[in-house]
């Protein structure tokens, strides 16, 4: 009696899943995705950086963290200065927004020296960029890929941007021209807000452990925000996995392999449960996929 | 220290919140859409018919669903008469996903008699349907809306259906040709997966409450299925508003008003916060304003 609803099983996974039980009762005919990413050769995997994932152990769970310096470099040089020295150690997660956002800050500290400004990394130049662009029509601009990383462009202003989608990380900031100084990031837990491109400085995006903190309470104040610090989840440690020994490796697809095609075209070309394929996909669910190092 | 990251706060909202109070340490100059809702006459606004409200409560919560007869008139028929015989009484959430899906059933019960096949009421007929079109490009067909309902719509096959969007509600179903019969139904609690756009029978969508529902932790199993009865969060009851006494009355937006259109304009040209401007809007982030009649 209990409906699968095999269609949802469909939805783009941030981790390449294992691959269903042989015992399975259903056969997995509609994710044709999984077995793309299960038959990727090596070449078709980019290593990720240990030096740029944050390493967030909570009182939910641990997320990981990958922080873009292509696209922030002085933000990303700001956050990781602030990990390497702890000021993240003992933060809280002060606010989470119901189809928004969670956001969380270093740890309070008066005596901490004022950043100094950072300049406005809402976006960048695209030269030196190798973008793959989607073949799907977009709503706010021309979407595509650099290099493991969902993006946008704009031809007239010769720009691109990380774009705001689920489980993309962002700097927290005041009206302009206040930039944010890294203390405080936040990421997306609801539907991708992509009127924030280029409006703020995105710097990563969750490599797993987002999970728990999506299902953290909705604060009950204004915009989500927690009313008192019992109601904060506790941060207890921030690290880059860099500093850790033996910390496991993690890679991402590369954008600009004919495996990144192929799961693209499967996902906007959906079989099995679907009756009627989309013929196009939403750059937010074409979801870059990430595993631990094989 | 706190920064409030007011980009944040112009997040479409689901409900038409409270203007904020006088003393408010910053202006809302980025939320115009507020203030055109605040400001909407009443001729503005449509009734929502407390047939089509279904009150569920759970063990985290009430949520208010409101049901669209015009989409799924069978599947809305069949629902209303499962809740009506208390048939959801007892029921379980059994499945939540990540950036996917809420999923619940009806109250497991052997000696339901099976239900008739219901029509496959993915898409209908464009004719008798006010259709309100998006200004903006949509990656998925022409997107717009439907007296209150975000939608969209297919010339060339005639026919028009309720987007997938935060939100929305949906009935499981198995393989075709089953169409599901009203007893599992799921709500989307990530980013909106269009690609079930047409595939599926959608019946409505969230009116109030959905936040701790998707606050609920993810299940464990594969799709975000609980694995035993305990994880489970329990439906207490379900009734439809027209059966209590009282019971609030909800208004929803005229989609076709000069207030809505007001309102996604300003959500596509976002000030104060913001130094770029999208000039464009995606479908699922121009929520329909809904509220307690006044």
């Amino acid at each position: 009696m209990m409906r699968q609803l095999l269609a949802l099983a469909a939805a783009p996974l941030l981790l390449a899943q294992a691959p269903p039980p042989a015992a399975a009762p259903e056969p997995p005919v509609y994710n044709a995705a999984d077995k793309i990413i299960a038959d990727a050769p090596a070449s078709h995997w980019l290593a990720i950086n240990p030096d740029d994932i944050m390493v967030m152990d909570t009182a939910a769970g641990q997320m990981l963290i990958q922080l873009a310096p292509a696209f922030a470099p002085a933000h990303v040089a700001a956050i990781k200065a602030l990990v390497r020295t702890g000021q993240f150690d003992d933060g809280r997660i002060v606010r989470v927004q119901d189809n928004y956002v969670v956001q969380w800050t270093a740890r309070p500290d008066p005596t901490r020296p004022k950043a100094a400004p950072l300049p406005e990394e809402y976006e960048r130049p695209l030269t030196g960029l190798s973008f793959t662009p989607s073949p799907y029509k977009d709503t706010y601009a021309e979407a595509g890929f650099v290099s493991g990383w969902p993006a946008a462009r704009d031809p007239a202003t010769g720009t691109a941007w990380l774009a705001h989608c689920y489980a993309t990380v962002g700097v927290g900031r005041d009206n302009p021209p206040d930039t944010g100084d890294g203390t405080e990031l936040y990421t997306v837990i609801g539907h991708g807000p992509r009127h924030l491109d280029r409006n703020i400085a995105n710097v990563g995006r969750v490599l797993a452990g987002i999970e728990p903190h999506a299902a953290l309470p909705r604060g009950t104040e204004a915009l989500g925000f927690y009313k008192t610090d019992t109601q904060m989840t506790k941060i207890r440690r921030v690290r880059l996995a860099s500093q850790i020994a033996g910390f496991p490796r993690w890679q991402m697809m590369d954008t600009a392999s004919p495996s990144f095609a192929a799961i693209n075209t499967a996902r906007a070309n959906r079989i099995g449960f679907f009756t009627r394929p989309a013929g196009a996909a939403d750059l937010c669910t074409l979801r870059v996929p990430v595993r631990l190092a094989p």
